[in-house]
């Protein structure tokens, strides 16, 4: 089932806030992160017991709790009933198969999209969900626990104090993870650029069977990166004009600015299935060029030798009665009428530039 | 008419609100259900006349009217005139080639889509009309019937006092029911997927025209699929934001939530109907790089062969006066001269990688 | 000019309101029918002038006026001036090329649209364009004047008083002849879609250049249907939700019934339109797969018959000296190393799978 | 440079306002026509210079100042002075490049549209662009200055007091001239339409790569042809929706008239250029049909002497001990074997249809 | 990385805000200009330390400060910290791959666009980045710093006082640069109309793989002009109708002026496109004309010459009772046979018009 579909269905029938993971279990352990900070203040702690966190629930400072690994469902649970998070949010965090979206659930915020790596061992992206709920004073983000993530920049930026992120709220920080996010879409783009030119390559040096197979591999991971990208242009659009009072009038000149990184990320796209469709036409093309190429020199081949040979099958006919047979010049004569006729084959086949034809091939060939 | 259109035609002229079941008859007798709950009480029974039902129309507890079988027309009708149905809506649920959509009554909502199964044995979707009513109190569900239907597990919710279901009004019934139907469209896609994947391992080993025939029927699935379930995602929009007084708002919730997941499957759909698009084209160049393949191996043996055959037949020839012909070495001088021009040929197909083409198709072939 | 465009020129440079007829003439004669009613009477009539139907204007009860055959334009002006018909209305009754449009000028609503039929014998479609006007107490319809009519059923019910017509007003009517207008759409894409199966079995069997040309017709016809039925989506969008005070609200209820009959009417076009794509990139492509079986007999001739023939022409030299030709065995071992030539050609294609290609096309063709 | 730009960028860094004509000029001298006209009186005079039609600019009656001709740009600056012109306008005037456009300037309306026409001994279309300006009492028409325009008739009509137009404003005048052109419209349309089907005729008959040619000619065409009419949807539309008090209402029911003619316009073109993608279809398919029907005879021909001219080469062998070469009945058993093989070939061919492929090809060709 | 993505990625981690170049540094040294002026007095500048601008700053008169290459990150930050500058549009004045855009800041309004050239002598398109920023009295530009800019004929015009430059706010002044900009847009597509007519001759006259090649690079040039001018049409309209105090209402007059020609500009891009997609079809089409052209040859070749061998190879077996052979006359009736069946193929193909078909194909290849 690799990548089409995720097995959605093990929950048909199931009533809703029915909270079943979906997809595939990236990590063994849970890893949960602690990080507490405000304007003064920095504290920074993994905890092995979510009940940990609960006493940062009632505290005026910003918490922002990291969840790596979503499998063990009843740290959602708990979690859950100490945040307050409403049973549908439980169960759209478990399934890994969400659509980008956002939902204002009043004393808080919640945010799906995906989070986007190239793996340059495997030479191909990955792909984790990321859950992002944002209250008055806290940020829970939830990962499927792909070892590392981007976030780390935060982290050292809150540490150090760098920036004005510690003198901001919640929102700023849901801000940084999605800002960081979508900065990590055009890594991804320039990497699939770089596919794209080395295509580009190939289709004019030397195109084969597997090049085409290159170019709809490439097709279908702009499909499934537009699938990814497309509704977060609502997303973010829809935070930038929120009217909740979770989000700050100064975050929302951040949040436009990742807006239009997101519609520069969507463009790209575009251009990149535009380009794949006109490699596909240059593929298509080029095989019937090839064919083209094949076939004239066939014709010019049979063209020469079939009249040749025709005239010596007339001589080796065995009547008694050819008086050319006899004649003492009659060998050297033929000889020179056939070569007269492949050179006037020749000469003809020049005019119409097959031979050259024949040539260019075995150049770009 | 496999499929293509359903014979309405044979209701036209009638006067609008005619009762006249178009379809196919899907089962002989008429099965009817009915479950009366509160968050006190159940009930449960199995009626064979409609008249048992109504008893029930003026109870407080909610009340689920279960139809199985459309095709015997004074049930509907007895049904519509104690309930007050419009003539139009027992009309629309008599006719079985409907376009999902939503209508609001003031007293009561009428909701009709389609609900999609997938039969293992013949390896194909099953499609039934369901339409649904209600009200106050009440539910009144259509189903066509097919036997077994989706609804097991609500049941058995209703019965066991499972979740919060018995608690809650005819709304919620009704969204339970739609998000159960929509829940399974997932089912359907993943059975899609899996064939798509096993088509695209054909289109890669061996395409053959039967594959092209079954990448079509694929397509044309899709389209069928797609027409049930695009006015999908207005009607679930316009229930949840329905102003009836008869969704009360927590509901609401529950129903953007199988919005969601209606939107997902569209998503789906279209990155199904693209990848069938893109495998066509594979299939279409691979038709091509096959010719290509063939008229290689007519080119290399006649381009070896013509000439060399030419060459014999010179020296077949009867002239008297032919020198080489009396010369001892003639015979193995030419036929050194022959595998020479064989052996040139071959080192020139070998440099246009010709002859790697053909072991190439060898190979994939 | 067989269905283009019509003959609309020749009225450049007249003024606006030249009533002057555009289209073909359909009938010879103009025959006007008048039927009038209430709830309690009834009366119908054909009439040969005209002006026999000025006295039911200022009666209360609803006068329904049948027009069939618009080229006498003189009928029209006399009616215009008696009903205050605006001229651009009396103009555009007269140009059968006609969009369907709506257009409400106070005292009287104007509608035209297309009527469609199916000529069995023809085995082809039929249009005619129908106008109607209807005010407080009137309905007049304009047709062509083609020999026979949808409207029967209707005035069948207006004279046994069946169902709730007589008791309704003209808008009443008035949708009632939409009706079963648009009910007959589906008669017609019935036809249409038996016609798709018919092509598509005979794109299955044997495909030839006459098909391709019926796809094409096809097309033309389901461009043609789409022109017609799209623009009908706004009519009687707009009448549903018309705020004039000549449609009642309980008719409006049955106008969004129709409303939904011509969302389905394109629905089905549009699936018909996707099919006949597919079914041109079959046709395509099962004509390359043909090339591509034509190409392997010939290559798998030639790839035989090319190598004996040569080694027939080596011991068909007129070489003095020729050790093998003196041999006593050498006629015999020639044949037998022709006879294994030729067999490991014939294993060699059998293993390409390319006499099963030769085999197959003789099946399917 | 035909037709796909014009030299606009000879205006790049003036200054805006700067009046420069743009286009090719297409008469020699400016021609200057006056009618001015109310319900009772009626006045025409053709003058050498622009300053005597100052003197109707205070007139109430309705002065009509026709321009063909826009190349003197010092007449234009004259007018613009004395009606206010802004520069901006005056500049869309000079330039001939212009997209359909309207501007309300409070005391005067500005439209540009394109005038088509079709020159039959050209077989082609031509354009010429027209600017009208229309304010309280005046109307001002700026042409190109081709030969003849299609506002004789309106004259003519203004001449006889024919019709309402006397009696109406600058606004009906300017309705009078816009309709005038739009309905033209109609006849390059039928002309496209009639080269459409002798394109079809000569693709069923025979279609050699000058009809590809023509194919793609007439889509050129078309795609000017849109570009033309498309923005003239949203010139009428606005105008019939305007809210200047210089167009009355009555007017905007006319304007309603030609909105519709409009939309008819587009949807010719688009019929039109969905009949000129499905010729493209066509074109493709009947040269693979050709090179099939190329293929098959060559497939024939070869399958049928290439056997039997081995067949030759064998008994055309010199070895010596050949036994069937000295029996006496030898060479008619050779030849009646070769007749069989021919025959059972021709047969095989047969079934498979692909003699009939050739006389087929014949035909059609 | 030619053109399809810049190293975006290099800023992903950072804290938003971050002054970092991207984009290839197109200049070494910064240049900064000033123009200051009002309807009286005029003074320009050219300026080596950004410090210099700064006594501008709260000076009434209009100020302009325009510079030339942004790598240098520190130049900007005195700037932006001496103007007020809001440090995101710092980061995307820095970052040359933004999407065309506006923004309103109360105090000030950005711009960022394209400025397109043509340079001739590598016959392409040159890009920079022009970022416009606007207040109560300044003008801030930033180009990449490529030689040369646009913005000549404006700076002559301040000098000079031509026209109504001097008397008009920095509004104006910044609509004039935005008119040089998008007027030069025009020439970049006149000379991409040349390149297209260039590549249509060739297409008809010689059509090889290379100019496939160039469709395609033209069609990749198209794309990225499209993605230029697409969201300019948003930005011009955004100003146009900006409810910004910045704007003075006669200056909203020009930028509709501009709007329009925006409109025009993107226009010519589709139909260049259309064209290039017409273009493509064209290549196609003929590379399988030019196939069939060459399957003919080898046909006529094969068909001519294949029997007539066949009868040399009878007459060249070698039986000993062929009584033909004996025949006095056997040999020139032999010779009269096969010119005879040789004429009657001739006569079939020119019948066929294969013959002509080589020939036409002759003389347009």
């Amino acid at each position: 089932m690799n990548g089409l579909t995720k097995k959605r269905s093990k929950k048909a029938g199931l009533p809703p806030g029915s909270l079943i993971h979906i997809g595939d279990k990236k990590s063994d352990v849970v890893k949960i992160t602690i990080i507490d900070y405000d304007a003064n203040g920095f504290q920074e702690k993994e905890v092995s017991t979510i009940e940990e966190c609960f006493i940062f629930r009632d505290n005026p400072s910003v918490t922002w709790i990291n969840v790596e690994g979503i499998h063990q469902v009843e740290i959602l649970e708990k979690l859950g009933s100490c945040f307050g998070l409403h049973p549908l949010i439980q169960e759209d965090i478990l399934n890994t198969d969400q659509r980008p979206k956002t939902e204002d659930y009043g004393s808080y915020l919640y945010i799906v999209l995906k989070m986007l790596g190239y793996n340059n061992k495997k030479n191909g992206m990955t792909t984790e969900q990321v859950s992002l709920i944002f209250g008055r004073n806290f940020v829970i983000s939830f990962q499927e626990g792909i070892e590392g993530d981007l976030f780390d920049p935060i982290r050292e930026r809150l540490r150090t104090d760098k920036g004005r992120i510690r003198k901001m709220g919640p929102d700023y920080l849901a801000y940084s993870l999605l800002d960081s996010i979508i900065d990590n879409y055009f890594l991804v783009l320039e990497k699939l650029g770089e596919k794209i030119e080395l295509l580009e390559d190939e289709l004019v040096a030397n195109p084969v069977q597997k090049t085409l197979h290159s170019i709809h591999a490439m097709k279908r991971e702009l499909i499934f990166l537009r699938k990814s990208v497309w509704p977060l242009r609502e997303v973010i659009s829809g935070l930038s004009k929120s009217e909740s009072s979770l989000i700050v009038d100064s975050t929302k000149i951040y949040l436009r600015d990742i807006y239009d990184h997101t519609i520069q990320v969507i463009d790209t796209i575009e251009t990149f299935r535009d380009m794949a469709t006109g490699m596909l036409d240059i593929y298509l093309s080029s095989t019937s060029n090839r064919l083209n190429a094949v076939m004239k020199v066939l014709t010019v081949i049979a063209t020469i030798f079939m009249p040749l040979t025709f005239i010596t099958g007339i001589y080796g006919m065995n009547f008694k009665y050819m008086p050319e047979r006899e004649w003492e010049w009659g060998y050297p004569v033929v000889l020179l009428v056939m070569i007269t006729i492949a050179a006037a084959m020749l000469v003809f086949f020049r005019k119409k530039k097959w031979l050259q034809g024949m040539m260019y091939q075995k150049n770009i060939k």
